[in-house]
Parts: C-alpha cells; sequence; structure tokens
C-alpha cells in the first residue's frame, strides 16, 4: 500500500484532511479559501462534512464565488461578511454545522476600525463553537476612557482577545485590567513604522504586564481557537 | 448598561468617535479616509462636527469620490489637493470649521520633489489649527546651497519640519542650523537601500544633531500634531 | 499634592509598588532581581508583603546575595534553583506567602536540557499559585517517540507550557496533540541561526497549529502568569 | 578578440548559455521564463539544445505564451502543470530530452497543499534526470499521523524533500524519522508572521534535527539539482 | 592655511570643539566621556569652557576617575549620579556653569524602575538649562491607576518626556492624556522580545496617539535637548 | 526677499533646480522621471540645459508618455532602452548635450541576464559624460569559465562595475582579479532569500576581496557617478 | 507510570536520552558540552555509551575539564583540540567507539584560517562515523587560484562541505566546479557587514549555483550529518 | 599530489599564502591579527616577505605581543598605534616594505573622534603604498561650519574617505561638496538607534549624493584598498 510509485503526486482530489483534528484539538480543521478554485473549496468542505459525524465546518476567507460554490454543493452554512478584499469583493465565513450554545462568554476589543475584519472572523469561529463573543471596536488608548467604560464588561468576560495593530498597546492596558486569560492578535493595519503588523507583534510579545499571549498577525482564527481551548474548561452547558 | 450581549458587533454607524481628544491633547480626533466606503467617511465627518462645538474637522487622504460623499452631507470644507495615488486619482485632505489664525508659524522644508506629499498633509493640518506654514521644497544636502540658503526662515520659524526619505541627512543638518524645536518625518520615498523609509527612519534617530525627534514613517499628520502641540505655548493671538 | 516639584525625583526607597494587581490581575507584582541592589530587592518584597493582606510575593532570578538580604528582612520564603548564570552563581526563584493548593495542573514541557531554567521558573510561579506543575525535559522533536510518549500526561493536564529554542517546532506538534490551552515560550538557547530566540519566537507564532498562544522571549514568569489566568477557571478547590 | 568595444552591449540574442554546465555539475542550465519574451524563451531553449549533445534541457515558471512558443521553435517537449499565476493563467514546466530512467528514487512531503507548485517542479525536475519522485501532500505537523503514516515511504527513499511554509517544522520531525539525505525548501505560503518564507527558512537551518541542509526559499529547481547530486552516487542504472 | 600635509593628523589635543553650537542651537556641545581617557575629558571640558562665554558645560556617562580629572583641572561642578554600569562603577553627569532658573517646567514619566538612569540624565541636562524637572518613576501601563494619577502633574507640565522599554506603550497613553509636547525615548531595558529597545523604538514610532515624536535608544541627552528648545519659546524669566 | 509668507508652497513650476552641481561634483542633476508628470519632466529638463552651459542633461527612466513630452519641449536627446516595466512599456534614458568622447573605459558586468538593465542605465550615463563602456552580460560565477574569459578586458579597464542579484559574489571574485577600482552594485533581481537586493547588498559590504566598495540596490546611476569622479583622473583626452 | 506527579521535575540524572537516534536517523545523538557541568557531561556520555550497542558516541565542544570528566568516566576516548574560546582554554571534540573505515571521502574546504574550528569540528564527526574527511584550509575566492587548484580534489570527493563566513562566496563559486553534492556552513567569522554569520547564510541560500544547500551558522556538526546521510548510500565498505 | 589523504589537514604553518595578490589587484594581503597567536603573526609576516619580492606587507589590529612577535622574527617595520581595545591594550599596525611616495593624496574626514581609530587604519595603509593621507577629525555635520572649513582640502584631494557611524551623514554632505571619488566607512561607534554601523551603512547605501560608494562597517582597511585602487590611475610619480 506504501510503495513507492514514483511520478505519482497523490491527487488533489483526495486532499488529506485532517479528520480527527476537533477529537484531538477540540477545534476541526477548517478550510482556508484563499488560493483554492471554487470547486477544491466545495470539495474540502464537503469532505469535511462527510468524514466527521458532528462539529462545524468551517469557510474562511471566500470571496463570492468560492462561497456560492460550496453553498450549491452544501446548503445550509451560515455566512457572515467579514470584510472587503483590495478589488472590493466581500470576504466572508461560512459556518455548517455550528456547535449549540454552551458556557463561555469572549469579548473581543479592537484598537480601531481597521481591526474589524480579523475580529469578526475570530467571533464567528467562536460562535460556530457555541461560545458567546462580544465585539467592541475602536478603544485604542489614544482615547483612554473608552477601555476604561470596558471595566464592566471585562470583568464579566471568561476570555478577552484584543485585536490591535500600529504599536499594539492596547494589548498591555487591557491585561492590567482583568484576571481573565488575555489573547492578542496583532494586525497588519497601519502603514510605514508599523511594518506589517512586526511592529505590534513585538510590542505585544515583550509587553510590561505578565500574562498576556499573543497569536500571529491578522491571525483571527487561530486567536479563536485558543480561546476555544481555554473555554472548553468551563464545561458543556448552555451559557445563555 | 454594559451587559455583555453575545453576538453584538458595536454598529459600525456608531463608531465610538473620541469626542474629547482636542480638549485632552489639542487636536481633535481626525478621519483617515483610506480602508472607509464614501458613506462612512461622510459619516464620520458629520459625527465629528455634531459631537463637538468648535475646532477643525479633518478628512484626510481622501480620494474624490470619499470627498465628494463628505461635502454633500457637510458642505463648506477647504480642501488641499496632497497628491495622486498610485491609480491618478488625486487625494486631498479636507477641512471643516479651521481656527481662525493664531501665533506661532512653522517652516517645512523637504529634501526632495517625491516629500511634498508629506509635507502638504502637514501644512494643511497646521493651517486647520491657525497656524502659518510654508513649504520650501528640494532643499537636501546633496546640494548644501539649498538649506544654507533658509538660515534666514530657519532664524524667523517657531518650529521647523523636516521631511526626508533616502539617508534623511537633511535633519541633521538643520538641526544644527536652528535652536527651533525640530521634527523630523522619514518618507518612503527612494527605493532598494531605503527600505521604503526604515534607513531614513534610523538614521534621524541615530542622528549626531542632538534636539531632533522623529515621527512615524510618512507620518505627515502626526508631525503637524507635534507641532501645534508645540506651538500652543506661544499663547492665542493672531500671529501675521 | 500633585504639585510640581522641579527637581524632585520620587525617591527610590518609595518604589510605587503596584499594590493591587493581584485583585486586578489575578497574579501579584513580582521583584525582578537583576539590576537591583540587594537592599532593594529586600525592600520591594518588605513592601509588597505588607502592602498587600494576603497571596504570593516573589523575587525572581536573585543572586544569592540578593536572596540572602530578602530572606534576611524577610525570613520565610521558599527558595527555588533555577541556573547557574554566566559566572557560576545560582540564580533563585523565592516565594512567600504561597497559595494553598487548588485546582488545575500545569504540564510544562522542555525541547532540550538547556530549556530547563525557563520551565523551572514557570513551574515555581505556579506553584506559588497554588497549581501543580510537571516539567517533563527534553522531549524534543528531533526524536519523535519522547513527545508521543506524553499522550496520557497530555490528556490530563489543564494547561500546557511547551518551552523551546531553536526552531521550537515542540509547540507546533503538542498543539496538535491536545485539546488544552497551550502557551509557547520562545528561548535564547541554541547558537548562531537561532539569533537569540528570535528564530523560535517566529516560528510559534506561524505555527501551523491553530490555537497555540505564545509569550516573549526566555518569558517563563509571563507563560506562568498566563496559565494562572486559564486555571483560575477550574474554580478554588485543592487539586490533589 | 576581447578588444574593448566602448558602448557595445554583448547581444542578447547571443545570450552567454552556459553549455558546459552539465558536465561540470551534474545538471544542466535551466532556462527560467520570468521576465524573458516568448521569444526569448524559445531562443535559449533551442541553443541549449543545439549547443549540447545529449541531457534534459528545462523550461520553468513558463506562462502559456512562453511555452507555446518554445514548443512552436522546438517541439517534443513533455510539459507538466505547477500552478496558476495570480492572473490565473498556469505556469508550467517544459522538458526536452528527458534522461532514462535510472537508480535513485525522491520522496517529496508538503506540509500544505499551497506547498504543492514548489514540490511539483522539483517532481519534474527529478524525473527529467530519470529519477522517481513521489509527491505526498498536506501532512504538517499539526496532524502528526499524517506524517507518521508515511515511516515506510521514508525507509524505501535514497533521498527526502521537504516542503514547508509558515514555521516549517515538518522539516525537523521528518528528519528525525530517516537517515536519509534531507533537503528543506523554505516557502513563502502562509501570510503575517511566517515573513514570506524567512520565518520557515530561519527555522529549517535551527533545526534541532541534526542533518537537514536547507536551499532558498521557494526553491523546488534548487532543491531537485542538490537531490540529483545525491542520487547519481547510486550508479546509473534503471531504477523501476 | 588649508594645505594638504600628508600623514598629518589633525592632533587629539586641538579636538574641534563646536564653540557656536549654543549660539546656533540653544544646547551647546557636550562632552560624552565613553571612549575618552581622564585627560581628554578634563581637557575638552576646559576647552568648552575657555571657548565660550558663558552657558552650561556637560561632562556625560562619566566614571570616577573622568569625573575626578575634569574637577581637577576645572573645580566648581554640581555632579549628579546617574546609574552604575556593569562594573558597579556609578555613572555621572557634570556640570559647569548652570544657567538661572528660567521658564518651563519638565515632566518625566518613567515605565519602570531600571529606567530612571535615563530619566536622570534628561533631568540633569535640563536643570542645567535652567529648567525644571520632576521625575516620576514606574508609572507603566500595566497598573494603570498610576499614570492616571499624574493627570494633574501633566496639565501643569510645559513639557513631557516618556522613558520606557519593553512596548513603549507608555508614550502612546500619555499623549492621549495631555495638550502638552511629548518627547518618547525607548530603553533598552528588559530583554529577549525587547530587542535592547529597537521594540520600543517602533512602537513609539507607530503609536497610535498622534503628536508624540520619538529620540532614540536610550538617549536621555537627546530627549532633554529638544525638550529646551520646546521650552525656549516661554522666555526667559524664571520658572518658581 | 526670506520673509516667511504662511502658506506658500515654493511652486513647483520653480522646482529648486541643482544647477552648480557639475560643477561642484563633476555630475550635473539628472531628472528622475518616476513619480513625475510628463510636464514636470519635459520642464525640468528644460530648466536644467536652460540653466547651465554645456554638458549633459538626463532623463531616466521615463515611460514613453514622460519621454515623448520632453523631446517635444526640447528635441535633440539621444534614447537608450532600458528595460520593460511591469506593464510592458518601456523604459528609456535620454541624454542632452552628451560630452565629447574622453579617455576612460569602463568594464561592466552582469551575472545575469536580469541585471542588464541597470547595467544598461550605467552604461547610457558614462557614456554621456563621454567615457566608453562595455557591458557584458551572464558571466555569474555559477560558470566560473565566463568570468575568467574576461581577464583581459579587465586588464585594460579604467574601472570596473559588478553588477549582480541573489547572492552577489561576482563581486567578490572580479575584485581579487583586478587592480582597477571595481564599483559593485547588488540588484533586486532574484526572489525569496534574496530579499529584493539586501542579500547582494550585505554580500558585496562583507566581502572578502578587499578593494570593492558598494552603491545602494539597483542603483546603476549612482554607479556610473562614482566611476566618472574615478575616470576624471585620467584627463580629457578622447578616449578611442 | 505517565500520572501527573505534580512538582515533580523528572530529574537530570535521568536526562531523557535519545537512543535510538542512531538506528533512526544514521547518527546517535551527540553531547553538546556548553551549558553543562563536567559530571553530567560525563554521565551523559556514559548514559549512551551504556545504552546503545556500538556505534560512536561524541562529546563537543568540550572545556578541558568537562572532557577529563568525561574521561575519567569512560577511558578511550580519541580527542581532537578544535579551538580556543575566548579565556584561552581549547575546546575538544572527544568520540569513543568510532565505526571502521568504510566508503565515502568528504572535501572540506574553509575560506578562511578562521572558519577552521568549523572545519575541525565537521571532519571529526566524519571519522568517528568512518569516512576519510580532508581538511583545505583557506581557499577563499578573493584569490580564485586557490581553489581552482582544487579541482582534481573536487572530482574525486563523494560530497564537499563548503565552511565560510564573510560574504560566503566560495559556496557558489565550489557548486558550479563539482557534480558532487555540496554542502555549504556559514560561520560566523569577520565583523562588522557579516552580522556574525546572517550575511553568508543569506548569500548560499541566494546561491546563483543550483544544488547546494546549507545549515545553521557554524553548524559544523550538522553539515557533518548531513555528509554520513549522504555518504551512506556508498555501502559499507573501506574507503581507503 | 592533489590525492585525498583523508584525514589530513593543511598544516597551519603552511597557510596558504595569497602571494600574487598584490600583482593582481594592486594591494598586496595583509596579516589581520585578531584570532592569531603572536607565533602565527610572526610566521605570516615573514612568509609573506619572503613569498614576495618587494612592497608593502601589514599586519594590522595587532596587540603588543603579537607585534613584538613579528619584529622579533622580522624587524625593521613602521608601528603605528590605532586605538586602544578594551581591556586598554593599544592595538597598532605594522608595516614593512612601505612603497616610497608617488602620486596621489588622500583626504580622510571623521564625523567625531570615536571614528578616528578607523580614520588611522586607512591612513596607514595608504601610507604603506606611497600616497599621502591627511586625516582632519570631528567635521560631523551636526556643526556645518567645520566640514564648510574644508572645501579648499576637498578641491586637493584625489580622492576622499569619508568615516562615521550613528547616521552617516557626513557622507552625503562631503559627496557634494567635490568632484574627486568619495568612499564612505560606516562605523560602529555610537549606541543604540546606530545599531552597530547598519544605520550608517544603510544611510551611506541610500545618500542621496550620486557618485558615493561604501565599503563594509569598520572596515578601513578595505577602503584604503579602494582609494589605493584608485590613486594607481595618476601614475608612479613621488607626489610631494
Amino acid at each position: 500500500m506504501a510503495d513507492l510509485h514514483p511520478g505519482e503526486v497523490v491527487p488533489e482530489a483526495d486532499l488529506w484532511l485532517d479528520l480527527t483534528r476537533r477529537r484531538r484539538t477540540g477545534v476541526a480543521e477548517a478550510v482556508y479559501a484563499p488560493g483554492k478554485s471554487p470547486a477544491q473549496c466545495a470539495e474540502a468542505v464537503a469532505g469535511l462534512l462527510a468524514g466527521t459525524d458532528e462539529g462545524p465546518v468551517l469557510l474562511t476567507r471566500a470571496r463570492p464565488a468560492q462561497a456560492a460554490a460550496a453553498l450549491a454543493e452544501t446548503p445550509g452554512a451560515t455566512c457572515t461578511a467579514v470584510c472587503e478584499d483590495a478589488d472590493g469583493a466581500s470576504l466572508s465565513i461560512l459556518t455548517w454545522r455550528a456547535l449549540a450554545p454552551r458556557k463561555g462568554c469572549a469579548l473581543i476589543l479592537t484598537a480601531g476600525t481597521s481591526d474589524l475584519p480579523v475580529a469578526r472572523e475570530a467571533a464567528a469561529v467562536l460562535e460556530a463553537y457555541g461560545h458567546g463573543a462580544t465585539v467592541i471596536a475602536d478603544v485604542g488608548v489614544a482615547g483612554l476612557h473608552r477601555v476604561l467604560a470596558q471595566q464592566e464588561r471585562l470583568a464579566e468576560a471568561d476570555v478577552v482577545l484584543v485585536v490591535a495593530g500600529m504599536e499594539g498597546a492596547l494589548a498591555s492596558v487591557v491585561t492590567g485590567m482583568t484576571s481573565a486569560p488575555v489573547i492578542a492578535v496583532p494586525t497588519s493595519t497601519g502603514y510605514g513604522s508599523g511594518l506589517e503588523g512586526v511592529t505590534s507583534l513585538l510590542g505585544m510579545m515583550a509587553s510590561c504586564s505578565p500574562g498576556v499571549s499573543v497569536v500571529g498577525i491578522d491571525n483571527g482564527f487561530g486567536a479563536a481557537c485558543a480561546a476555544v481551548r481555554v473555554l472548553a474548561a468551563l464545561g458543556p452547558e448552555e451559557s445563555r
């Protein structure tokens, strides 16, 4: 079976889907649309749904044609618009078989308006896994009253996501205001000295507030996965 | 009031405008057009005008459609063309409710012609806040007589802005020629070894002339804000 | 009271201790010994103990003289040797008023032997806050059977810390093996291409395993703080 | 003959083809299509075929018009589609005068689907030189069972190529599983913290698994050349 | 006079002192002690005092032997201990001919205790030029109440210096709280992800708070020079 | 005359041309076309011709519309095609009032075909100043016989320019083969690990061959200017 | 057995030795001395010898006290001096149970004298595994005749290692001269623009000579391991 | 003769001296003392003197013991102190068989006092090759009158070396003031934002003054070699 067949390329139609990922890690493999044809997106979604018994299947950052192909093959997804790409086409995240609501709510804070797409992606992933997610935009530290006004929400949240570009200072400030786990997402928003997210990433890693941990630049999906791991400890019950 | 409403996204129509920023910091929040729809630009401008009693409201780096939408919603702005973007559309800065002229003049020097858009943006912001701003272009140190000819203007200026890409040497030279505060703006002009502004930024930070301070790459708006803070000390009277 | 007294330096004897940090964030301010005199270490520890009613006070990376001075001023600390510094003096972490054991156990995996000091610091902080911490050293991915043998421990852990230098691949592998929250700590071990931890940091941030989050280079203290936030959700009971 | 003729540019029609490269290094000069006109591609291919007696001539990363021009001038090539470029045009690798099959098989593993174009280019080069090449896609370490399932294939392979972006951890894991030479290719797939392949490159260089060696970012051609050098030691016989 | 005398090195005893710098720029040339022999320090100080009629002459970062030599040659300096260097020797800043007090007070905030040496150097320079300088240490954003408690002092200050290492977030927060000019100084304190001050430098440059400007890493002297330029606009009267 | 006229922008029609640059430095200011309108190009060329009595005026990297506008305003230029830009439009360098041939010949070697545009620009500038320039393409060190075959030309050349991307090794090899001054130009050709010219730049700076000096990435114009300075020492006579 | 025992640190005396590494990868785990106490070195060597039946055990970069402790515990090693460290103590590599000579010879070329320690370490590892290794020092490309004189040796070698700092150009030149596999080792020799090996690493990765592959900075051990994998294909017989 | 003798290390006593380098490149191989034992220094110097008929032999950056050993073996050198190293031992450059004076004078300008060691090394090399070299220290652009006063010397110089750390702006200014070839040397003086010479290197490469070329950080020897190549064109006669 594992003999070498020189010249063979494992056929793309047989993409090696990681069907046991949710059982192992709590979050199933998702289909990342960029770089895939509409047909490949549809096939991968269908394959994940067929190969697993339950739980969410996600198609992320899908352009309209990709979303349409996947929905034509497998109807019934929830579709959330995340942002427009450079050509003005909207990018969406689609969810099949979302989990029923369970315990654990996330508060997602963004420093600016341009951080919203990353925040929306994270929120959609959390909701697919049954967790509530509140997004509060535009609470950057240049006007400190905005984040100070979130004190009550911070006290209630089970996990906090901080999404910020530029210098990423919001992560340090928020981490000093709450005892909840804080997961920071550097974004590539801003220009020049922001170095496409590297400045924010380094700032969050070097934060003076102990207890913040960081995921990759613009990686809203990864931040949500980290949050789902944290919230799983709260148990299976309804959260609302 | 601050209850968690899972799934809620603070609606974009309610962008959390920082209405007290001018009172706190001397310069009001400005609307940065790139990445916003024409309608969002118009709405943000109108919201800032409505939410504050007086003082300038700025829309920066606006493409024609963004400028038109904002002007349709709220007529009466001064419009300054700053540059053309990659597609040949002009980018402008629009000012509503400019302050009356007051004390304090800025001299803005650029090393080359391609630094002019950053200089023009800084000048428009300074003028919106009632300060005179003279822009002198093309006085880079490759031909030292050009900046030496500015000695008289340097002596009269209350604050000096130096806008330069490539190696940014103009900042060191100017800082050695004047006792006025000098604010340097690295620009991403040039190519190759300029590393999109990083070379100029580092050079200005490591300047052998003590007393220069630096803002982010291409950040003409930020440099003007720093200058407004400096000039505020001169008092409220007319400057001309 | 807040009048400006020109020339005044807030006296060092009055170091502005953050006495409410544990109430706000779950983990109290710790005294970082490097760069402080033995007397300053002793004073800071005493000040934190006096200014708060309960909970751990930590002195981290203390050289023998610093540890001795703090213990002379305030006896009764638990002292854990962490590593030897370049001069052969041992560095220790000291704990006063450790919390009683409570729910929540951490598994700390290191890729190599030289990552142990960071792991030991993290373990000592977790134990000060009442959590169990098991350190398993030398399970780097060059010999995959070593980490595969930890499958059972990974299933039992409430949170996993992965401490690794070089390329940091252990974080990706472990994150794919467990549904527990995974906090990765890049270390500056290794030489040359490891770029003093930057290679490991970047690799962990770009991990192909969704759900891992990362703290700063060699920041075992910060990783433990993040873990304490996660474990707090499990409630106050004894864990053993 | 070598007199200086000022102003002369060695005419492009006479591109200085390296006609002895295969004799010297085992692999002939290949024509890299990007940046060449269709006519230049055709001319270079014809020139290499005419200037050498035997052995493969390759045209790499050719767009349809470049491939068509070369085939019109010199029919008889094998054409393998590698990927689509940003504009949706397919890029191909064309082979004239492939060698007869000989000893030595390569196993090419990719971490993700988006690494396939680099893997396919490497496979086509190996096959042009008479070596078998099996590509197994999507065995990234986030789901370790996928690469563990390749143990048998790894034992049979004469050389292993690992193609991976993001953090490149697959190279460390595979190198620990086989005694065959392992050549790693970092790819620019992924986004943000992957830094366009630099993160993967650094991670592979700093690998904790001794014995892996690395070629440049996205350099599938170079990896195949390194593999051909290794396989040449096995002698000239048929491999199948 | 300017003939070329091959082989001649302009003698070090004739160090080309910049005797007109204070007239040109408001701040005289200072003697930077590191790398100079005690005799060179003494000679440079004496030369600057002799070559100018009035105003401060400063010797910065002087080790005890350098300070002693300069004081032996030219008594009468004020000596301020700044920090201890790696060998435990104290570094000092010495001031001859300090100006009488004049208008303009600076508030210097540091994020941590280890930023104090940079803050003390800046304060000593400001005081040499007749300006009041209040240093408040340890108001980092991890405990936001500390900087919020400075609101009154911020309102009174004529210029604010923010000295911070790690992620440098204090600069963004303070700039949003005051309308005074804010000059930020990144420091090389911290370890690992702070990248010896580069993280803080980049974060301050990319700050979300418009109006902050930045000087080089650990450059307390440069920050003070920038502040002296700003304060000069307030006029010559006594400030207290 | 030098009074501050607030709001004034030195009119672009009056671009501050550096009319004495050739007298001071041997090479006149050139007009760099990118970013200028066709009208601005025409005006700048005309201004430089009018403002100086003799010597070359150059318009570099001109697109067809820019070249046409300048030629319409001022006929009589020599036009050399350099390369095609990303949109397929040819970029040219135009020369007005080229100097008569004089002593001094340059040999320009390129590592690959894609380095030719930079080489052609350098050649055109040298010829405008009366110097012979021979371009030999494709002598990269991967096939050492190609550069070894240039030994005779290297012995005759008065100055050598080495244009190379990728790792830039050709500069080290050539510098060890000749006693002529060698000026190296790193290019941004290549992809991935070439880091857009930074790898080549660093390699040339760290060259093991003493005596090579380096100009900026892709800066063929600067390299030619450096060569003109070197060749000027040979005197004014005809070189052919 | 795998139960969590909170607080337990897997005892250092039980360092998790990778006893099956040679069977899996062809090269056994080696003991890297830096950072280990003499006792730890001795224990690790003894453990590896006891835990495996045959084949080499290596102690690398051992200072005299470490070597002495290991030899006292387990006599019979071959000891090769590699270099002196910064304090003048010699660093050695010790080999127990070297393999009998077998087929396959390596040629190790260094660009300069200061690259010799890395070359010597690689040679000692190759000899421990039964392979011949010839080291030729000082054949850098600044004097091309030196490497050209190695043509005959290059033709005979089964694998070539190129050890070079500075710009690393030797790797490109050698790869163009031989059809043997070439493994390049960047070294941190040189200063300034060599960036402690990063310049050489990048240059080797971006080499214009297809077929070179690269290991980490100063990683002579890793290069030898890669070479052992390549040479293993030649079979088990004596090589001399 | 070139047979492989496995295990052979070309004996260090037979260091492969590049005896034809002066004939090929105009400047002979020099002995770089750091990292060599006193005996190796003496042997290398003697070998170069014996292996060549005439022309200078140089020993650079020699500590007292290295200089003494070389002088004991081969008396008669000129010895120039360059600087003191970190331990207070003076570093010298020694010259045997200096050339008689010939045409061509260099002017060496430094921005600050701490750039003098690099300038002195360059001057000593130039003088060994018979060229006059005038060093003018401390003409940095912070006080522009200092470099402006060199106008006459600049007009007389045949080649100009600019040695500068920090932001390296002196190179741009000087290049605009002279038509002589300008060779810039970035130095690692300064601290923090100077990034150990990288800031200066990048600034010089991106200079707005066309015609400057750059050598490696602190590479005074390389700059002198480049200058010797330039001056050779002036012919062999006495220069004074």
